[in-house]
Order: C-alpha cells, then sequence, then structure tokens
C-alpha cells in the first residue's frame, strides 16, 4: 500500500510518499510543493493542483491522508490554507479514490503513543519508523509524512476515517 | 459574453448564467447546487466540482466570477465555505480560463451606485438589469447573479480582477 501524505497550506505544501508492506514502512519520496508569491492566489491553487497530478501520477499511491484544518489565529491565513486544502480533498478523492482525515491529536498519538507529545518527538518519531539517517526537512515535509505514517499505522483502526 | 456567476457555500452554491450582447445582458439560467448534509464533507466538495463540471459543459461561459470570502464569526463555517471555494476557482481556471473576483462592497457599489446597499435595493437591481419578472430564489442564486452582473457592468475597468 502506497500512502499519499499531504500537510495543507498555499505557499508551501508538504508532502510525503510511504510503502507499507506487511509490517516495514518505507519512505519513498518526501519533500515540499512551493507555491509562487507573486503569482495571484488562484493561480498558486492551480499550481497545487498541478504539482498534486505530478505526484499521483508519478507514485499511483492508493490513498491520500491529510491532517484536519484547525483554527488559526489569523483567519486570513486560515481561509487561504482551507481553500488550498479543498482542493487537495477534491483531487483525493477523485484521482485517488481514498482520502483519510486525521487530527493533529490522532497523529501525535499514533506516532507516540500520546496526544500532547512535542512537535520534535514526532519528527524523531517519523524518522525511526522510516529508518531515515536524518529528520526530513522542512517540518511541512516532516508534518506529511507523519501523517501518512499516522494511517499506515492507524489504518482504519481508530474509526469513520474513510471517506 | 457568457458569464457564470457564484455565490460559494458548501451547502447551497448559487450560480447565475448571464449573457452580454452590445448593452443587452440577458439571464439564460439561475439557481442552487445543493449538496447533501448526510455526506462527508469530502464527498460535498465532490458533488459541486460535478456541478461546475456540468454547468461548464452546458453553457459555455467565458469566464466565471465570484465573491471575495469575507470574515465570517463562525470560523468553522468559513473554513468548510473556503475548501469549497478553493474548488471552484481550481476549476474556474482550468475549465473555463477566466477567473474575476469581487468584494461585497464591489458589487453593491456596480449594481446599485452605492457600496452601503441595502440586499433587496441589490435584488431588484438584478431583477431590473436582467429584466426578470421576480426576484430570483433563493438568495444564493440572486446573489450570484448579482456577481455575474457586477463583471458584466465593470468587466476589468475597475482593477486587476482578471487572472
Amino acid at each position: 500500500m502506497i500512502i499519499l501524505g499531504i500537510d495543507p497550506g498555499y505557499a508551501i505544501v508538504g508532502y510525503g510518499v510511504i510503502e507499507k508492506i506487511g509490517n516495514t514502512t518505507t519512505c519513498l519520496d518526501y519533500g515540499v510543493i512551493t507555491t509562487h508569491k507573486d503569482d495571484t492566489f488562484p493561480d498558486r491553487l492551480v499550481q497545487i493542483d498541478d504539482a498534486l497530478d505530478y505526484l499521483i501520477e508519478k507514485y499511483k499511491p492508493d490513498c491520500l491522508a491529510i491532517e484536519e484544518l484547525f483554527f488559526q489565529n489569523n483567519q486570513k491565513t486560515a481561509i487561504n490554507v482551507a481553500e488550498a486544502r479543498g482542493v487537495i480533498v477534491v483531487k483525493a478523492k477523485k484521482k485517488i479514490g481514498k482520502l483519510f482525515e486525521y487530527t493533529p491529536l490522532q497523529i501525535k498519538q499514533a506516532l507516540t503513543g500520546q496526544g500532547r507529545a512535542e512537535k520534535a518527538q514526532v519528527q524523531y518519531m517519523v524518522k525511526a519508523i522510516l529508518n531515515l539517517k536524518e529528520i526530513p526537512k522542512p517540518d511541512d515535509a516532516a508534518d506529511a509524512l507523519a501523517v501518512a505514517v499516522c494511517h499506515s499505522q492507524t489504518n482504519q483502526a481508530i474509526g469513520n476515517f474513510k471517506y
């Protein structure tokens, strides 16, 4: 099973691609989709849409795992991230078919065993579980791998996250 | 020129299709895309995406005009509307090519001559300009026609709304 994990955003979208075979989970790729700040916002959404097409075509994931949006202090940013997330969600449903959403608490719980874990602990576990030499950078990529690993570990066992 | 006006939402998306030939603007269609509240939110986004495909295929609009999101008191609702709006924006860019965004103030100004107009005044002007027998219902459809009419009246003259 190949899982595409996505950390939603509009300036930077983190992605992580992992493969789970039996009990072994390996990292195939990770990185960020960066949109151009000088472009219009609609064009930045199109850049995200195009980049997802590329990743889906390249890795042919069986599902996409994405973090639920939590409310932010900056409402303008929250709205822009939400607009990008809508694009990602429809892409997952239409091009991959399976979409799973997890809250930050669920991700921390799945990776570290505790919902209140620090970011560094989560990143350490991403590195350990995927047998990476270093903690993935930037944080957006590490977060995307974390949600992918969360899905590979919980895999429908914790509830109704399958759409 | 055929203009597809959209009033963004996730439970109800208003749409209005108008045609401008010379100085005459006529209404081709208006209505609402309604998504099913019992479905998952991602599925509701897909329903909006599919309905837009249908409308674009049917009317072959030259452009899409949409209202800019203003901040709402209910942040959960605002985020959901924003997710739907992201889907609409990418659809407009990829399937139609031209997208225009207007603020509520610009729409009121274009239709009534004053930015602080009441909703009823705007709706009255939609009816008058499009030579309709009645004020379009529901409000979402009237709002969608209003942004379409706004674009037909201002049509790039008021600034950088062309992407």
